[in-house]
């Protein structure tokens, strides 16, 4: 049998790219555990990921030429400010992240005013956010049609494809597209440690095989390569090193588009209109 | 002192083979935690065991011309029939895994009814199933005596030696064959990842090392390579690469027989009858 | 500054080298949680140990011509009886491990009373231990107290030395040689995976590039290699294959003594005697 | 866009480097779960950081004539007194790390009284500490006001930058100078194992790529490289050669600043003085 996931990818790439940034700072650490709201050695952690992530990873992009997308939650806009003017000045993509990266997906109702504060915030730097990540992928049931009364044309929460796919709500209408990622290519389980959460720390060299495995069969497939960073670990000096041979490795196929989600969303809406997905 | 291990597999094989995937889609994710039943998030890592794990598995092995045995719970026998189905087209056998894949090892009553209800959703795609497989393993006193009355020929759950061996009933009667495997052989331990249980996600590489390893003593040994995969992890883009290369390497070794659990388990039989084990 | 580690071994050797095996089997499962007791898939692991993994491990040691030290819990004497006397038979040490492998650092009765059983099951064998090793290391404050009354020459259960060194009593008195080890010197750390402890399981070059390592040093610094395994791990196939190309890596070295716990214990008391320690 | 982060160290060069070590001895474990006082076999682990790491260690550094920063719990002078002596004779940097090593971040009360006592400590072997490093990193909101009115120089316990900066107390006031360490330059997260908290152990090479990767970067952009050691880890013998080869590798480049906390932080307040960070 035969099973083709290849997709007609505008200008007649073969695969799609998305360099994602979850900008997470400090609400990585306090939304898991408000406790560490008091705690400035657990803070410093994030914070690393506005005072030298963003901005060392921006002029990497800059370097590169690559276009990335960053989903911030409402909290970091706001505490952060300057940070993400930098990275729209830049020209990269923000969406929504939550407003302080709780995990939400037992309380929809949470989950909703979390929806709408980050919203908020977003607005307050002109953004009108085109897609949503949630924090660590965890989503309630009522995530979709939050999204979709919001007119958001695009999630990248779920792990169920390597294509994207247009979700259904139950009620019969048609919700935002699906834009998937999966756990191992997100920076986070290879290189997060805690004290709370004494996950090992790779190499780069680890990370990198997994990376480009994974790559060069999305890429022979036809899919989407969404791959999902952090500044406060991306954005360590050896991990941007790290990223830019990745770059490096992913250029040297030919026909590969790097695009920011709203462009990948796009373009796949487009050739669902065509009914050629 | 001298250790003999080997068995006289069938062609004059040194080695026997069996790849074998546990299809549990959603469940593996259920029948830990039911909370996970409301979660879209958790619940698309098992999903895409089904929309894309298993064609592409199917594909490959198609590809490949190689049999491999498949145990599913009855959960997703009724909730992705037409991937069971596909499965039993392509001439793979198809084996019992419980039916929500619960660890009920400390509750005989319920590894009973649990056994009892995959058994009915199996029928009705039209699978006698010949050989069961506990979920991770963790089986009740009870389980030898309940796959003995309903007349399976093996069971592949127990670590306990590399070669098949045949289990004695508390009451002194034949129970199954055993079909042995080990936590090493298993994709899960080296890239199963959640938020709930943060393991480790490895490379290709390591994952291959630790494979032919066992493999390369196995062989020379004489044994059974049981290998345990689950469309979830070993069917993302880079994995299904992974068990090619390992298909590739086992086949450049003469005399290796690939063959289902129930193939193995009746050569072993039959050695069994002629007093040859 | 100089700090010199070294020390006279016998035959002018260099370094001694400990090949120690703690055949725990089943108690391995059920020291931790009693509730193992009635899970077969669970116990399944430690029988291997007994079923496969001394055999086999035997064997290879037959072949290397190499001694080694089993600690064996009185348990593990009493239910694998068979593989004890194998042991024996190849003229291997076997030491005292306690009766059941529970934790009883915190109790110090319990792990008197667990001393004496263990020590009544091995007579039964007709051993008498001359050394003893805690499980996971974990000791009471009156393990040593405990063993000089019962005449032990030597305990390996503490890490705060890489050569031996003599224990005094609380009364002033001498207590038994200490043989130390480390976690990075025991195939555990790197090999022993569990459902309820699903630790990652590493490759043969990890494992020997770590104990290689350490060896290189402990051999230029003159001291004990005090190599800590377990039959249902190092007795797995790749792991046996590990082991021996470790020893012969060892044997690499010039003037290595591979010793058994009683032989280093008894030339490091002659050294003491001579006042060369 | 460009993001400079060089800094004019002393004498041209363009990078420094910090070989730090957190002398816990056993109050890692004590100051974790008060119980391993009653443990000789956990306690042991830690006193190997006294009995034969530090004295192997300085051995080390003596040879390679390389300046390093030991940061000591009071209890750790108090008990292990001739080893802080060892350590000031050679001429390294004692700074202060709390007196017993127990986590205080939520308890500012309780965190003064550990400096306090550390301080008074230190006091008893004629050290007036210019440094501090939290044990983990873990900090109190308080603890910066109770250095800086201690009159200490520099904190080393956070993770926001990879350049020193100055801290700017809640009444406007300047704080002591930071100096960030990361995770990722610890040997902890690589290779400490225990029973209770059974992380991996990673091998040397492993580590070195960690660490000559960040390196290489670190020294690109003209920062600080703040490696921070523990002698129960980075003295057993294998790391001593890791540790060896790590500082060879960073000679291998020009102009790196080899200088203790001290005088790194000298250095930068009278960069600071001169307006020119």
């Amino acid at each position: 049998m035969k099973h083709d996931k290849s997709i007609a990818w505008p200008g007649g790439a073969k695969c799609a790219v998305m360099l994602t940034f979850d900008f997470d700072a400090e609400t990585l650490w306090t939304g898991r555990d408000a406790r560490n709201k008091q705690r400035p050695g657990v803070l410093s952690q994030g914070r690393y990921g506005a005072t030298v992530g963003v901005p060392k990873i921006l002029e990497m992009l800059s370097e590169e030429e690559a276009p990335a997308t960053f989903f911030v939650p409402g909290w970091t806009v706001e505490n952060h400010t300057d940070k993400v003017e930098m990275i729209l000045k830049e020209g990269h993509e923000v969406g929504h992240h939550s407003y302080s990266h709780i995990w939400v997906s037992d309380d929809p109702a949470a989950e909703a005013e979390e929806f709408e504060k980050g919203l908020a915030s977003l607005e307050k730097v002109g953004v009108k956010p085109k897609g949503f990540r949630s924090p660590a992928g965890e989503v309630s049931s009522g995530l979709l049609t939050t999204q979709a009364k919001a007119g958001l044309l695009y999630d990248t929460s779920l792990m169920d494809d390597i294509n994207p796919y247009r979700h259904i709500l139950p009620d019969g209408s048609k919700g935002p597209i699906e834009l998937p990622w999966h756990w191992s290519l997100d920076d986070a389980p290879f290189a997060l440690f805690s004290i709370a959460s004494p996950r090992p720390i790779f190499t780069n060299s680890h990370i990198l095989e997994v990376w480009k495995e994974e790559f060069r069969e999305i890429y022979r497939w036809g899919g989407l390569f969404d791959l999902v960073m952090h500044p406060q670990i991306t954005g360590r000096p050896s991990r941007i090193a790290l990223l830019r041979e990745m770059i490096a490795f992913m250029r040297s196929f030919p026909d590969v588009w790097f695009a920011t989600g709203a462009e990948v969303a796009e373009a796949w809406a487009a050739l669902e209109a065509e009914g050629k997905v």
